[in-house]
């Protein structure tokens, strides 16, 4: 087991509870909690082995993602009221599992020897459309489309990554920065409140 | 053509139905009526289908499936008045289709061998994501979240299937006993009004 | 580069422009916009490539819709005052992509020798399902389900491509007789204000 697949599993931890603390918040029942925080965890990587044509897509073929969410979505129930007081260390968490899912969809792209605009699109899709599934399922616009720094945190973290690859640097090292590079770009965007310019139609 | 196959067409037209009764509800036009429809019936297992790599998905290879939705649409806008003082008879149809979806789901997870907890969600999805993508299209948050034990009867129906087939029983034992621990989990939940807890974020 | 391919470019472009131009009213930014200009191009294609299993789906493996899709979401965010005095050429122009991508579909499914209906299927999805995920994304009721001709332009459109490929007459011919047979059905339609008539539940 690498270091790397420790990671992987974190992150989808984070997001199974950031989805499971959402859908309390909207009142579903546990059934509906589970499949929620389910789908914010894998739903990312689920499109990308879809659209890549990578099956069974991951989660079916290695138990630990059912393990890990299941464990992470008991524990968000339990915890509930203190992952509240905790909601700085969950959004620490959550950008950590964004920066993972990032690399995982760009190395995905690499390996499948995609040109790097699409291993960048991979990386993007892999870390942020599991909470686009999850908005739509919770019927909201997601997120992505308009607050936060969410994308373009991915898309810098993905450019990251590709060029320290390039470099043939050591991968470990790749890895520690480019997570660190997304962490960053989020942490100060949330810091200085920083949001893209909207373009309005006037 | 089997008894198991003949379920599985009824199972598809009961899903139409529902999902052109749905759609009408909404006054949508008739190719809507059509497409919602459709989706209803054959959006579970096509999810199932594609996150396995079932290719080309099922209907696309077998124009039964279009054939008897078309005429299930046709027939739920002729008799949409009298369908109504049907209604209980419409609830028990569907959830015959629920606890035949839900088998044809853990069977295909059976034979592709994946785990038993993966064949699990495998009838769930198959059974409820077609319901699923109906009202996300309608721009409703899925009944599957907030109401009724819908997908928890999928999931007692696909455990029982499991063990039975450990069990190394007759096949067409294990359908009917499925697909009435299904129907028998939903009507009791409908009448005793049971519904699982809701976990209030406070 | 055959006319077809320009024209299927044309089409993305077109699909694209009117994707950003719907992101741009909804305020969203920047990164938004272009998320939507590009599933509002390639979502429906994506589907359907998805569904009859051709991995990696097309824009995957063929960078020029990538940059078309940016060249033209740039554009749309320059001239967007402009366009909007232009909304009859746009109408056109997303109308002349309807055509073609309901071409593309149906060529997709004779090539893989489906029967006729899957084949109309295949091109009304390629065509309309972009716009279904646009508008699940902004969290509205698809406009297909209750407005406009939509889906049955292309579902004529389809037939009337399916027909004359019966007859072998030539390909270009067919090309543009069963695009400007779109073009005109929507035209019509939207001229003289026809809707399918909404089957109440009453």
């Amino acid at each position: 087991m690498t270091v790397f697949y420790i990671l992987d599993l974190l992150g989808t931890s984070a997001f199974a509870i950031s989805g499971a603390l959402f859908a309390m918040n909207k009142k579903m029942d546990p059934i509906g909690v589970f499949i929620i925080a389910f789908v914010t965890a894998v739903g990312g990587g689920t499109i990308r082995d879809v659209i890549t044509g990578r099956f069974p897509v991951v989660w079916m073929g290695d138990l630990n993602y059912v393990y890990i969410i299941s464990i992470s979505v008991v524990l968000a129930i339990i915890f509930r009221k203190r992952i509240s007081y905790l909601s700085k260390s969950l959004f620490l968490f959550d950008t950590i599992g964004l920066g993972i899912f990032t690399i995982i969809g760009t190395k995905i792209g690499i390996e499948n020897e995609f040109h790097p605009i699409i291993c960048v699109f991979l990386g993007t899709i892999s870390a942020s459309f599991g909470g686009v599934i999850r908005d739509i399922l919770a019927n909201e616009i997601p997120l992505i489309f308009h607050k936060e720094i969410y994308a373009t945190a991915c898309i810098i973290g993905s450019v990251t990554f590709l060029v320290l690859n390039q470099l043939r640097l050591d991968q470990n090292f790749n890895y520690i920065v480019t997570t660190l590079m997304v962490i960053t770009v989020r942490l100060i965007a949330v810091k200085f409140k920083l949001q893209l310019p909207t373009i309005y139609k006037n």
